[in-house]
């Protein structure tokens, strides 16, 4: 039935009252669901310790949605379960992250504009996940999967953090920036330019004041800020957009920092930890609307130019959305690269 | 939060065991689920009888999907219950259907394609709650509403069971099959030609070998062959097409059975079950895709020639896609028609 | 170059002073631009008679158009001159005729909407050219070629007088007509609903205010009315619209008069006609907007019914645009099977 | 009638045996189609002297394209006789040049890559123009025009030559190549990596083997490579792409090389020359696919920090296609402000 699915393992749901969270510039929640899955087999062999992997969510996602059902398709926490419970894959915990924020998504980053949301996940989450379940609890035996942004998240948090996590899969993750992020600054501006007079404040009053993605640039709005709220915020919280709202030029200062951020151009500076790393996967839509199969395609040549060339890369027909049955492909590969030696 | 709802009123869960769809042709299940929800204060007056009104899904939906949750925005549960607990709404009972296929829907009528689903509506689902729920069980409290597939269902159900419901709210109803239709069969025979030799069966066979939805036509195909297998289906279940899927050509008998139940042209043939409803909502994008737009004019404009022009007719900006927001709008004016007199 | 072309025929610009055309419903002139083409060597020979090949327009398409250059291609008075010259072809004399109006064609019918086009080109264009050039002037010898409407014309026209005509060349004609029309009556619908209050009068008043095609949808309004005026016009001249222009619904008895036109529904009827034809040459793009691809692909469907299989069928890479580069490759069919037994 | 027009001026065909484009890197012609058009009155007055405008042309342009008609409009050399002969506008010679190259244009620039075109235009067209016509041949009274890379040379050609050129009229000029190319170059590198294995070499050898533009990235790639051979190359004219073809990455050198050929990059080191100029028209499509309207917007910001404020600059309704109808009124602009004092 496409109602219904017969966990083999175990989801269970947590509350984590976050200290990193608390008192976010946005007012977001400082208490967080947080999920975490067992394996079938988990609770019949209590001294087996297991990989983990943390799953994170692109941009406008939470942690609810991870329900959502779809016609002939499984959300993907039930496809992860089959696919443990065919036997397809060595068995893991899966940890499903929430990293929603006021503006639809945190990039994972620390920043002053949106919270720390890559602590809260490094420093909050994992030691939360260690002191409940049986893990292995070394970077080598923990990964970290995402799409779209959450391809990104997890894409540079284990460039960031190669002492928690051994292993990578982006599915789609935001990269090469010039690609992925221009043309909807280009829209945005002309957005901006015939609905709000160029201001974003404006934006934001009447976004709010309706239902939300009724009009056709809302989507582009709401991400381009979210963006800069992750990646270009001052120190006070105050966000810099990367190029003027009237006339769309860039600002070259706020769009290095986005660039400082592109996984792509991170790459040379991240080596060491990437070269260490147990599990990189990878893969795209050659339709990609963001051009995200380039973009991995260049993390893909950028990690070549440091050594690291055994890389799982994969494009395939698609463009970016109802991708979701790629994530037990990453899963697997992650499963299987961060297995203990049998 | 995005993620949650604490709801005022209160959505109880059910599973029909259905004599109707028992045997259905298609192996479906017979038994289903059935969400009834109650508002605010229906526990507190326990003598107070409520109107009702049952919520149908579009092509592809089946229940569970209720519960999706998009960013910024509340499932049309929560919304509803919202409607009642702010008090803009008279209290009505939510009944929340499922009529699931293995085609993806059953557009509501009985047919030997796909199952007896019109009977299974009116002669199980209506008394079940009726004998559960202090309803008002006139057809003049009664009501149905949906949107695309469900839009349909809301339409041509009153004029099928006047007896039963007395208003109809129709968001984006599959209407004026000309536009609504044609063009699928143009690109579902271009599919056929391009990908499986003119064969739906070898694109059956492709579609059920792999992922759903990963085929840029696989929803086109999909829904033209449930709608044949609801609107012309012999009697022994073999689906009749509407078109020749080698040449896209109509098939005049068959696409004749279509015809016959585009509201549209069922209007004057139901004409006094038309006029005798108490409520007739109809809305729909101005950009519609299938141009239901039209078809809600034309379905307008044809209740006109029968007298009937107390309407609530429509037109907002936007598409097929994403209009849950409209779904509140419907239903605030069903309620408002279908209380009873204070 | 880019913009030169030495002819190796030769191109003969006549005017011809129609009577036919003489007072058409619409002030369209009387006078008309026709262009004749000699291949290389007519001059030579001159006791050598030649078959003919009359060349039609699309819709909007008038004669001083076919010397539209564009960038690294040659317009086709060219490349058919380069054809002759190459000897891949038998020498044909080729006849460029003019049916341009003030709704921007005329589908070469004759119609009290338009003017009698159908008779121009039969009655009075083939004997201007056999009465001043060495044609063969047998049907046998004789063909017809256009593209969109222009191909529509080159179907109907041999149906109509396989006395004259006894070859085709179809790119993309009109025809199978649910998918080629009734789409842009619904967008037309759309159109004068959003812009123009529903009356296609405010249409008119609007566009010819104004420079032409500078709002998205004049070209569906002028082609939808103009066909209107070429099929279901009345005796005096009344255009009648298949559809009513605020609800979009069907006239029937219009409409039939445009199915009555199209050349998938009128083979049965011209069985004879259509068997006769040394020549039958179709083709189109495979993502033709109007889903001519299926058209011809019903229009060779029909003609194996009737018993007519020696066709030349063919669905290529593209749309329906910029497709120029086809039309060498009909006329070269048309040459081969209309020369003269060697 | 469409395809007719009687000039109320003249317009001369003459062909300049150019020095400069003589072994130009491409083989093009030395020789170069120049038509001068004179307008009414101009030989009545033999002893008035007029102003001058230049036009130049969009990417993939060549002289003899202003010849094409299209339904229910004017080729621009006969909107422009109909401007001056309405005595609507200042009487003008208007010079139309070509700067085709084999890569479908040279952006108006010196380059090794294709040849010298900037200097062709300044340093041989306008003595060859003012030789021959009655010219007023100060600056102030001599003005460039274009659409597209047209309305890019009409940008930069006052810019760099302020001693010829004393007004511009650009609709819709390249600009702001941050949103106007790079789309191209990842458009382009996923053509190449999708259909050439990421080598420019094989699409040139597939693009020369066929009819151009019947594969649908073929503009992107031409246009891509003929700026690349105009902005970035050797000086041994060896094209230097600004992307890697296989990964899409910037090669910062030569992107550097476009960006300094940026209209808007451009204006704070000319801005003296831009300081002098008599007449600044800007226009572009709200909808601009290569969002040149917002190029436009940044060109008269930038124009604006330098105290140039004296622009006419309008968006209208509109993408960058069709939009020959905007030419005349740039052009009367032109004249207007260059015209003597009466």
């Amino acid at each position: 039935m496409p109602w219904s699915h017969e966990f083999a393992g175990r989801l269970d749901e947590h509350t984590i009252d976050s200290a990193l969270l608390r008192d976010n510039p946005l007012g977001d929640p400082a208490q967080r669901p947080l999920w975490v899955y067992v394996p079938p087999g988990y609770d019949e062999e209590p001294r087996r310790r297991y990989p983990s992997v943390y799953v994170i969510q692109g941009y406008t996602g939470h942690l609810a949605m991870w329900r959502n059902r779809s016609a002939y398709r499984q959300p993907f926490p039930e496809t992860a379960d089959a696919l443990f419970a065919s036997g397809d894959a060595p068995p893991c915990v899966v940890v499903y992250v929430d990293a929603w924020t006021a503006y639809g998504g945190s990039q994972f980053v620390d920043s002053p504009g949106t919270g720390k949301y890559h602590s809260y996940l490094c420093d909050e989450v994992v030691p939360f996940v260690d002191a409940r379940y049986r893990t292995l609890d070394a970077a080598a035996h923990r990964g970290v999967s995402g799409k779209s942004s959450g391809g990104f998240g997890a894409l540079i948090t284990p460039m960031l953090r190669p002492d928690l996590f051994g292993g990578l899969a982006s599915h789609a993750g935001d990269s090469l920036y010039e690609y992925a992020y221009l043309h909807e600054f280009a829209l945005a501006t002309r957005a901006l330019r015939d609905h709000y007079e160029g201001s974003y404040e404006k934006f934001w009053a009447d976004f709010r004041s309706r239902p939300a993605f009724t009009k056709e640039h809302d989507g582009t709005l709401v991400m381009v800020y979210g963006c800069a709220a992750a990646f270009s915020a001052d120190a006070d919280g105050t966000v810099r957009l990367p190029f003027d709202p009237v006339t769309g030029q860039l600002v070259p200062q706020a769009w290095q920092r986005w660039l400082d951020w592109d996984p792509v151009r991170m790459i040379p500076k991240y080596a060491d930890a990437l070269r260490g790393l147990k599990a990189i996967y990878l893969d795209a839509g050659k339709r990609d609307e963001w051009f995200l199969d380039l973009g991995h395609g260049a993390v893909r040549a950028e990690l070549a130019k440091i050594g690291v060339t055994d890389v799982h890369h994969e494009l395939f027909e698609g463009t970016h959305m109802a991708i979701d049955y790629r994530y037990p492909i990453g899963l697997r590969y992650l499963a299987e690269r961060l297995a203990p030696a049998s």
